[in-house]
């Protein structure tokens, strides 16, 4: 079928080269080339392996398409020897948010035994999980407690006659609950469990626990396991619960590579208490890529759409407009397309730190591990935040059809507005960036040279803005650092005044908290800008491509103001007329980035197999395809449903007496 | 089983009488009396037609269960002939958010009738839609066409020679698409097309068009009417597509109390062509009615929840706090839980407006019809949208247990969010309350005394607060209006700067439409602060229950602020000193009303039924509800699910080449 006309026109009228674009995007024309042989592979192999469309499965099909589709994954990665990020990129396009990974991809199962167990529980156990003896999950969560570790109340009591320890679920509160595909798919477990022995409690340690038989799938005794019900999305996913009676399980279960219990019961504390972290924090990277991810593919959806809809003259008596030439559309959706690049890049830039930091962690070196940790769960919940009410707004931006299923777009909502749940609940991890940023204003205070992402706290920052007419990129970073700043030193204020009346530290903490997670926010938002700013000023960009990401990184910076305008102004540091000035300028970009929003969209080069989207297929043949949703739709089977005649037309007979409207009735 | 004993703490600790805040909410006692009558007879007879768990259906039981529950309601108004107001107590219970009408309670197709059509027609059909004989759904929305009625593309031509209409959706985009019900349930419609006779088009009109034979059900030749396919909500309707080939009609099918077309052709046109904008309105002061008693639904769960949910220390290895007693939860609901009221408030208040002038307009004096429709427009957009963001806060503030449907919450979101872009998109919806605001202003500035909800347009605002340190309600709302007052200024200079700068009167809107839109909500919030004000300065409310409102209200006005501060401060209208007083007062209330909060939430007085919540039960046995909805859970009927057996053990046993871990595995 050919590309609608719109459309056509929007990529002509583009003002860079959108394979330019998307080679910045994806960091080089190699690692395109790449990416899109991997991807079209996957969609090959999905066209073959004809799944049922994914609107129209039951919960059970959902499920059993997920196990078929990773059963698909694992053979395939095994035949081809790809990378770990080769395998993402396959299973983005070939499992696009169906959101269950089972076996040797299963989420923190495996890196926890990486990370956690020694070297003979790895040798044992790691061939197994990638043989697909072992299908494991990882169970933390209770159904009385979260993102709280210490609080969980599972117990493993060692019981040093047998060598094993005993495992259980005391109360209601401690079953595990929601870990992902525990009620159906696994056969063991890494349980998280407050370790008893010798009568004294250590805190949470991991164990393996096994919970179906190998063969048999059967689950085993003491163990009571199944699915947690329907959910608004994660349809495919057997979250699961978990009950344990007194199991028990050999010591050699316990994962100690850190802490250990000898034999006779002793324990042996770990060197460092906060070494288990890793895991955690590299799950967090990925939580701030998929919201760039994620934001990325509703804002193409939206952004195609609005360039096909037509809807009311602008003109009287002229044609219906492109809703993209309407200013309110503009106004929600090119902040979004702004923010889809900023978190793209923002998610490059903390995978990069992560990286580097961690590879100082491995060889011993906890020294920026505070700053690691706090950077991941303020920018986890920062852009898991952002991205899913920016993905509602794309939604509601593309009117009733947003609603269907058939737009993609609720799918993808469900799917990153969990994010701010899981991997640590959004509040709680602002206020973990908060905790490292009063602690680092507190070094400040105290004469300390400041490094790493609150080195701007150190720095001098004038009272005005110096911003003319004139606005440059620089100027808007300085004002997000100045905010920032500002917040921090102000909540560092309240904390103080609590405290000199009189109240605990804990206290004073908890009444000022929805202060400390303003001054956090507007930290992360910093960060971003400033990652952003300096994607976009880097050397060697192509100049057309450059032009255009200037544009973006400006509207981003200034719509982050008006949205929060309150908080860049109550001390003075704009004035009013800067204001406007900022005001007029984000309504000019618009006009300016008009253009080129298709061009910007495509460049994120998804198959439209990975957006899953009738409203958002490169071709624009949006109306077509809603029409052949509609006609698939399992509802349609027959014409005349069941329930006609069992309810509503004795109804009628009931009530009738006769009488019809005219003939054709 | 007992009530959760952290929850009647809660209850003792209430400054005010429950059912006193109740009776006031409801209007009297008697009002409270009659709807409980009402609201138990739903329970009693939801009890015993056991239907199947919301959660647990399939799509096609949802739909099932949904008529089964229509032919109840339709049989028990017959029966006990209920009011109107009383069916609509009883349906919100029976079949809390199960989306669908089909029969007499059709949403605007019984209406439609009634307001257009002309006697004879009326007696003719509304006895068959009553007796169920005509199942009818009011079809306008097209495929490519939504809140721009004009646009709609389906023809009726007339024929002179046969006296018939010939109706026709020539194109892709002209096929009906959502209408509710469309799709299974309804044999008859209400189909908007356009008017053609005498080779001229004369606009919209509304003819009656069978779909299916009446007794069969079968769709009638010409006709191709089925179901749109899944969506994120609304899971129980057959919200429909419809194409129509050459379907002729009799001549009086079309509704013709006002416009009509004679034997021969000609065309008479109405006296007002406005006159039939009167059921929209009617729709919209539901919509605003809902978003009170959705987001009300919302924050009792959430709040219960939050009582009965402890998480965290505050004092270190002091008991988990109850997570209510977080100020961040608190800065989160509470704000919410004010606007509950503030909407349930201003609902009532747009009701009486519309009695007033509706009846007014019956009469024929349609001076008041276009404030009318500005506030119902405004308000529906306002209420819908903050309602539907509110919701989705008390869902995330409720942990992972928010995203189970087990909550109840996804469901609620979903129905709300739907608000926001049926009968009217709510950007569509803003964009006429300024255009009325517009001509308001500008007739104030040619000296016009300006009335009704505008009339603060006109009184002379001064440039600064004069608000002390004791923060007045009167203060709050004199902020609001100066605000919005100053909001509609600004914009009213930039669409003059437009037009001065060359530009037509269209494209300025256009270039202003972002801006239009704040100021109309600036509009909406100030309305709705000056009601929620009047409630509570009103006489003879009980001093308790007027203390906690005053409190609710206080911070329902302190919160917006808050969240727009560049809007109320970017002229000084606050100086910095008096936004800190805002801000810490804000902080106050919050402490202020944290003993209220459980029992403002059993003001509400849903019956559990209503919530459909295993978080929000009146008993607070939230995590036994949990386990039992989770045991219950059709994924559960089985151990071990067939696809483990057709994938994941055929992958394993090629992979494998034995060896186990240990022996337990």
């Amino acid at each position: 079928m050919s590309v609608n006309a719109d459309l056509k026109k929007e990529r002509e009228n583009a003002t860079f080269d959108v394979e330019k674009m998307t080679y910045f995007i994806d960091g080089s024309p190699e690692n395109t080339k790449r990416r899109r042989y991997i991807q079209r592979l996957a969609v090959k192999d999905h066209d073959a392996m004809k799944f049922k469309p994914w609107a129209f499965r039951t919960r059970e099909e959902h499920y059993e398409t997920v196990v078929r589709k990773q059963v698909q994954v694992a053979r395939l990665s095994q035949q081809l020897g790809l990378t770990a990020q080769e395998i993402n990129t396959y299973e983005e396009t070939f499992q696009a948010r169906e959101n269950n990974r089972i076996g040797p991809r299963s989420g923190m199962f495996p890196p926890t035994i990486e990370k956690q167990g020694t070297k003979e529980q790895k040798n044992d156990i790691l061939p197994l999980i990638k043989n697909m003896t072992i299908l494991g999950c990882y169970a933390q969560t209770e159904m009385g407690h979260g993102t709280f570790v210490r609080g969980l109340e599972s117990t493993a009591t060692y019981d040093p006659k047998t060598k094993e320890f005993i495992l259980n679920t005391p109360t209601i509160t401690s079953m595990k609950f929601w870990p992902g595909s525990l009620g159906k798919s696994v056969n063991t477990c890494v349980f998280l469990a407050q370790l008893y022995t010798q009568g004294k409690c250590h805190g949470i340690h991991a164990f393996l626990l096994p919970l179906r038989d190998i063969d048999s799938h059967i689950s085993l005794p003491g163990i009571e396991v199944g699915d947690i019900g329907p959910k608004i999305g994660f349809e495919e996913n057997d979250n699961g619960y978990l009950r344990v009676d007194n199991v028990r399980i050999p010591r050699n279960n316990m994962l100690m590579r850190y802490s250990k219990v000898l034999e006779d019961g002793t324990y042996v504390k770990p060197k460092n208490s906060k070494i288990t972290y890793g895991t955690m924090i590299l799950s967090r990277t990925f939580l701030i890529r998929w919201s760039g991810l994620y934001l990325s593919q509703a804002c193409i959806i939206a952004v195609r759409y609005s360039s096909v809809r037509r809807q009311t003259e602008i003109l009287p008596g002229g044609p219906e407009a492109q809703i993209l030439d309407y200013q309110t559309q503009q106004t929600k959706l090119f902040p979004l397309l702004a923010t889809a690049y900023a978190f793209t890049f923002a998610a490059r830039a903390v995978e990069e730190t992560f990286n580097r930091i961690n590879s100082q962690i491995e060889l011993g070196n906890l020294d920026h591990l505070a700053e690691l940790h706090a950077l991941c769960a303020g920018l986890k919940a920062f852009t898991t935040e952002n991205a899913a009410a920016g993905i509602e707004v794309c939604r509601m931006a593309c009117g009733g059809h947003g609603y269907s299923h058939a737009s993609g777009l609720p799918k993808i909502y469900t799917t990153t507005s969990a994010l701010c749940t899981v991997e640590g609940e959004n509040t709680v991890m602002m206020l973990q960036m908060s905790r490292f940023l009063i602690k680092s204003h507190s070094q400040m205070k105290s004469g300390k040279q400041l490094q790493g992402f609150v080195s701007y706290l150190g720095n001098r920052h004038p009272a005005r803005s110096s911003m003319q007419n004139y606005i440059t990129l620089q100027c808007l970073q300085e004002a997000y650092e100045h905010r920032a700043a500002r917040l921090i030193e102000e909540t560092a204020k309240t904390l103080k005044q609590h405290e000199a009346a009189g109240l605990s530290s804990e206290e004073a903490w908890n009444l000022t908290s929805a202060q400390l997670t303003w001054a956090a926010s507007s930290h992360c938002h910093a960060y971003v800008v400033k990652m952003f700013v300096s994607m976009v000023t880097m050397d060697n960009i192509d100049n057309d491509v450059k032009a255009a990401l200037t544009s973006l990184c400006m509207l981003y910076g200034l719509h982050g103001i008006h949205e929060k305008l309150g908080e860049f102004i109550q001390d003075g540091f704009f004035d009013s007329d800067q204001v406007d000035s900022l005001t007029s300028t984000m309504m000019t970009l618009l006009s300016k980035i008009r253009p080129n929003a298709v061009a910007m969209v495509d460049a994120f080069d998804f198959p439209d197999l990975q957006l899953g989207s009738c409203l958002g297929r490169y071709d624009g043949n949006v109306y077509q395809a809603l029409y052949d949703y509609a006609k698939a739709s399992p509802f349609n089977k027959k014409d005349v449903l069941d329930s006609y005649h069992k309810y509503l037309k004795p109804m009628r007979e009931i009530n009738s007496k006769g009488g019809v409207f005219h003939a054709k009735l």
